[in-house]
């Protein structure tokens, strides 16, 4: 089964763009996804095609109009009406790993992106079921790199796409812990060596030094996570171990 | 002055990619940024040009060399020495719009991308120079897509590059909550009418109702942010106001 992107902009030229490389580029060949754009400017209804409008209220820079934006979300929807559709606004809610995985297990997905000041917030109300979606809490010039980010999310845990079929569990996010620290060779560089214990052998010890390391290092860099993850502050239980 | 990115890839064929387009694009023909990739694989010292190897104490996936790519990125620092130099990694810190400003004050960006399982963790010790900087709790295939979206993100804020002066203080983020919501023409649309406050006139009264729905909408929709910006959580302050 084909999982079926399909991106709402202003610059389809920028789509597979940077998705024709690597393992999104190969799975695309591979037709494991599809990448379809649409033109929001193809919706504009009068003659100057025009998407965007000055803010009600006053202000800098254009709003994207909630009309032209429904009838392109529309069309999109009719063509793939059991599809999740996600509008790129610093407005929406941060992206997941685990909302990523969901994704990435259905039929495909509809990204609309924004430019300019934004959306006319009534395309929200009138099409409550656009998911209002926040990649990082930086802004852009527009939600196009985002959509390339979240599409490569996806793409990379499409069936057959990884190489390992185990690389898409055992890392960053998945279990709410960032992943342990990774080292290969060589053995001794620049007088650092690797770790004792990824040299033992012995595959517990090895394990248990991850799940440590992990948990230290999402403690410490990331105290958020840390905390929905369930886990408390205070003093590592691990201690011992990172005195290598 | 020219803000110049360099950026370490395995896939140099992605940059400028999607940035060659729209507002990114411009500033590009203008030379208000300057674009340079370095090929990480061209530091590899063996004949097969190898940039990774197994993860040491076993596991899926393939980890980037320390010693290639501190090589790469010695070269980088030599051409750029006083460039920050971020490496996308999902253990980094997350990326703030406090960080891309000043990041966009200063003379460019040397941003590394890692690819497969990650990078040797000893290059961050060895080069404690290198911030760790991760752009969404998601996994991406590699650093490329976040090393785009990062780069818009600078290149937007560079002196001449958007429209209008105020487009860049006035939104998401900036003040440590989200925008306000935007409604542009139609004066109504599928029986929704535009805020009667922002047809007012009333300058007062429209700045006073764009920062009580911001403050709303960050304590909704963003619990986080607020409690940074110093929020408390209970009944919103402009509940009246969202009566309309």
């Amino acid at each position: 089964m084909t999982f079926a992107a399909t991106i709402l902009t202003l610059y389809p030229e920028m789509f597979p763009g940077p998705l024709r490389q690597s393992i999104a580029g190969r799975a695309l060949e591979e037709q494991k996804w599809s990448c379809d754009t649409i033109q929001i400017r193809d919706f504009a209804t009068d003659k100057h095609r025009t998407v965007d409008d000055t803010p009600a209220g006053g202000g800098a820079g254009m709003v994207l109009k909630a009309d032209v934006l429904a009838s392109a979300v529309d069309h999109a929807v009719a063509r793939q009406p059991k599809t999740p559709i996600l509008a790129m606004t610093p407005r929406g809610k941060p992206i997941t790993q685990e909302r990523i995985r969901e994704i990435a297990g259905g039929p495909g997905v509809i990204i609309l992106c924004g430019r300019f000041e934004g959306f006319d917030e009534r395309l929200f109300e009138a099409r409550p079921q656009i998911e209002q979606v926040s990649l990082a809490d930086i802004v852009l010039s527009g939600g196009e790199p985002a959509a390339l980010a979240i599409l490569d999310a996806c793409i990379r845990l499409l069936p057959g796409v990884m190489g390992a079929p185990s690389s898409g569990t055992e890392e960053s996010f998945e279990d709410g812990l960032l992943e342990y620290p990774q080292y290969t060779r060589p053995q001794e560089w620049e007088g650092r060596t690797i770790p004792e214990v990824l040299r033992s052998g012995d595959h517990a010890k090895i394990a248990a030094w991850r799940k440590a390391r992990s948990e230290d290092d999402t403690r410490l860099r990331r105290p958020d996570l840390w905390e929905r993850h369930g886990g408390t502050p205070g003093p590592s239980a691990s201690g011992a171990q990172r005195k290598k």
